[in-house]
């Protein structure tokens, strides 16, 4: 399936940040990403590239790393 | 193969803007696209939400709607 894996990059490592990603909505301050299960995370980040045959979501915070879990 | 289609929403109608999409990079004033053949485009948009499910980008224009032909 095309869902993505979405990873922060981190002192020139990528971490994993949310796998299996179907829906990305922007805000303001931040982004809504939501699984293919309909788990929903809310991330104070912006999209830094997308390469969507390598199924790839780079994301780079935005103001001060803060995280909703689902 | 997990490409998208980008569209543009106008008047409540959805307009193809490209096809195939593969790289998605957000610049300050828009966003590039690279098609699965390696064409470029650059509009003075954002993006609305993302399907990737469904092969969806939505973009809504920024500042005066100026795109790059490749």
């Amino acid at each position: 399936m095309c869902e993505a894996n979405a990873y922060f990059k981190s002192n020139g490592q990528e971490v994993l940040f949310m796998e299996s990603v179907d829906v990305i909505e922007p805000y303001e301050d931040g982004l809504k990403l939501v699984d293919i299960f309909g788990r929903q995370k809310f991330v104070r980040a912006k999209i830094k590239d997308m390469t969507l045959l390598n199924h790839r979501i780079v994301l780079e915070e935005t103001v001060g790393f803060k995280h909703d879990t689902e």
